[in-house]
């Protein structure tokens, strides 16, 4: 394990290189602090630990989370408001999330887009709004937080919020629209003039006696480097879904089995931070991946170890697995009858990607032995759900009519036991203005961060677009910040 | 706020009090680790911001988690091994929760009790057998987790592990037996040349440039005043209950309703140890108390705002309210018939802690529909849990048959929602032996802390007994480890 105690500044005898501001990462939050940094004048050198830029946001499916009436918005025709999404996200972020960041990063949303535009990033003004983890097609816009479902759509007049960079010649299942926002960001640096260096593995912050951070250690091709930092250094280092003993700790019900990370996410730049004293915020809260198609999602019912219902299945699926990965233990199983399997396999979902009953039978009594499940249980909620459906109600979960049929027959059930992953969403604590804070309340002078190395908009819930959301647009404040100090 | 953060050793030029080992806290851990340090031949100084000792311990119910085959569970006829104990603490501390730590506690839970008669705790040789959250009576053993209860009795062999001091004249639903392990301890450490100051708010912890942790600094009476701890300081601060922005950050979900928890509780010692570097783990993890008599509980079916039962009522009370709290979003209703309500009265609980039901029908379709439940949700659940309780079965949560009766008329509903509270059990990462661990994975030089400024046995589940468990468990090994520093 390397070393992450702070380096006193008086023991550096030569800096290897220099810069205004030091970026350390360069994903979706180094780029966009790079991009301010150099915008407001600095001079921003940025040190990758990867051989190219792009973290885990140019693998990712490229959500961004905007609203509040983005151009986007109009042009796909829906109507929002900075205070609608904030209502909305704070109904959704869960509990313990941070109400006057959420207010402040929704106020913010349309002059982020535009800035994203600006900065390049396509988008495609269509609306794509078939069940799904995201677009099929280069659709710019789709619902990515269960905004229009229940109980969401009675907190907050819906819409959609999830955009998503144009891909040219996307293929199907293909999901990097990450790139297409990465791309155009590490494009605009470069053209105000950014430096970065790769394969270059940041160690240990330096610090002068009075606390400021003035620099960062690092070692590249096995040598030790040092960087002199002469307004701030920016942590963009992401999460640590990559540290074991972290994951242990933190969020050991996702503990193995990390999800939209990259390795290089280890911890190491919250460690660092840790070191000097800086505190942390949510460190429990997870991302839930759920590994099943939204396409068979809203046309069955989910039920769980005891065959009882718990969550709206039309609802964003990475919450229907957050409540199954915490809520029910990880067992979940997914009741449809032949029809819905087949529309699902009319849909244009690959049909690689749609799974298979791992049990089918001609009634639900049957199923439910088969399945192993208490009598009755299975074959209560699914008279229930029927007599509702019949009727196009659905008072248990308000699953919305257009999904609701009764189940016949033959009836089969999906496997959904363990079928879950994700990364942590906690990290350290930061102002609004992306200062790293010490446990005593005040700034680490010299310090900021943004990204999944902090904890940012989501605390106990979660919805696409997030990450590369408050990453981007804290990054850009981090940048913004340290290029000022 | 204080500031927290660390004070040069070079910068003190007094030293007011001077002790080899200074104890921060003067409950359950400083208690043990001052006693042990003394024992070893230390001369020690406990600092105690209260005007007395005793800490959230002397004001709790008392239980002690201990097993592995004490003494008391010999002398009330139970058989018990240190394996059977690990195996019951790894399936019920929860996702996380440190198996490695789990076995040492449980490897030396028959010497610790002997420790504990041996300064003078007291404990009566009976066991307490009926539903309750502690002895009516002055009995000194209770099944305190759900030890006997699904799914722990099939995980391992029941055996309970509740120690409780004995209290002369207790009254009725008065709850200090903590207070008769605290004043032994106190008395014990006294009696081996324990000084202690009251009165006394640590603020910082007293470094050398080495790291190494050599003293701490504290307000008395409004001043300043600096302490020498020559071998090493341990940290018995508790818990971070009552400091608003931790709950909110890392436990909001018990944010605001602190239960069994001080004022002292701020969360400063941690504070204070994370200026340092010093890492955490189990942040989020919390106990959850839930208020409800058991009495009523193992007599009812408890179910959730979708008229489903979730957890088996007559598992330990602390578990139900936390699947509750967690899992149910804080709603609970707990469904019993006239006769069940009769019965619960019958016992020996005070009247007064038993609830009400909030509505009352002679039908369960009437109470369905008076409680606003979904249409025929808590119809199918009873008409389920009666089918079942009349061949003495609950294939759904299996309760002990003892409990099982078909639910008759008039029948009625307790409102559980909101009827839960808690303190939370993560804190400041530890070795084994009690050293503070930094976030580079190596110990803090001279820094030692036990107790709920720790993360200790518990992550996500817990059962009554363990705060004060490994509180004076690894507050012994703290005034061990320090007294050889």
């Amino acid at each position: 394990m390397t070393d992450v105690r702070p380096v006193p500044a008086a023991s550096v005898a030569t800096w290897d290189h220099e810069a205004d501001v030091v970026v350390a990462g360069y994903g979706v939050a180094g780029a966009a602090a790079a991009v301010e940094a150099a915008g407001a004048g600095a001079d921003v050198l940025v040190l990758e630990r990867a051989g190219a830029w792009g973290g885990a946001a140019a693998l990712a499916g490229g959500f961004i989370y905007m609203g509040g009436g983005t151009g986007l918005q109009k042009a796909c025709g829906f109507d929002d408001s900075a205070e609608n999404m904030a209502a909305f996200l704070d109904a959704a972020m869960g509990p313990g999330a941070d109400r006057e960041r959420i207010a402040d990063y929704a106020e913010g949303s349309v002059a982020h887009f535009e800035w994203l535009v600006a900065c390049g990033v396509p988008f495609k003004p269509e609306f794509f709004g078939e069940p799904g983890w995201e677009p099929l097609g280069d659709q710019g816009l789709m619902y990515s937080g269960g905004e229009d479902a229940y109980p969401f759509n009675t907190v907050a007049k819906p819409a959609p919020r999830g955009h998503v960079p144009q891909m040219q010649n996307k293929k199907q299942g293909q999901a990097s629209a990450g790139f297409m926002l990465m791309k155009p960001l590490v494009q605009r640096a470069t053209d105000l003039g950014v430096r970065a260096l790769y394969d270059v593995r940041v160690q240990s912050l330096v610090v002068e006696s009075d606390g400021r951070v003035v620099g960062i250690t690092a070692r590249q091709y096995g040598t030790d480097i040092t960087v002199r930092a002469r307004r701030g250094v920016v942590l963009g280092t992401g999460s640590f879904a990559f540290n074991e003993s972290m994951m242990a700790r933190f969020t050991p019900r996702i503990a193995g089995r990390p999800i939209s990370a990259v390795e290089q996410h280890d911890g190491h730049g919250i460690r660092m931070a840790q070191a000097l004293g800086a505190d942390l915020a949510h460190t429990d809260a997870t991302e839930v991946a759920f590994v099943v198609d939204p396409q068979q999602l809203v046309r069955g019912i989910l039920v769980n170890a005891r065959g009882q219902r718990y969550v709206a299945e039309d609802t964003y699926p990475g919450r229907a697995g957050q409540h199954t990965l915490y809520y029910q233990d990880d067992t979940a199983f997914l009741i449809l009858d032949e029809q819905a399997q087949e529309e699902a396999l009319a849909s244009q979902t690959p049909k690689l990607i749609l799974r298979k009953p791992k049990w089918v039978c001609e009634t639900v009594a049957e199923l439910e032995a088969e399945m192993g499940l208490p009598t009755g249980s299975l074959q209560d909620t699914v008279a229930r759900y029927n007599e509702g459906a019949a009727r196009g109600e659905d008072p248990v979960l308000h699953k919305k009519a257009r999904w609701l049929r009764p189940i016949g027959s033959p009836v089969g059930a999906l496997d959904l036991r363990h079928a879950t992953g994700g990364f942590p969403l906690g990290g350290l604590r930061t102002t609004l203005h992306a200062q790293v804070l010490h446990v005593s309340g005040e700034p680490i002078p010299g310090l900021y961060a943004a990204g999944r190395c902090t904890a940012g908009l989501a605390a106990w819930g979660y919805a696409s677009g997030i990450s590369l959301g408050d990453g981007s647009f804290y990054g850009r404040r981090a940048g913004r910040s340290a290029a000022r100090a």
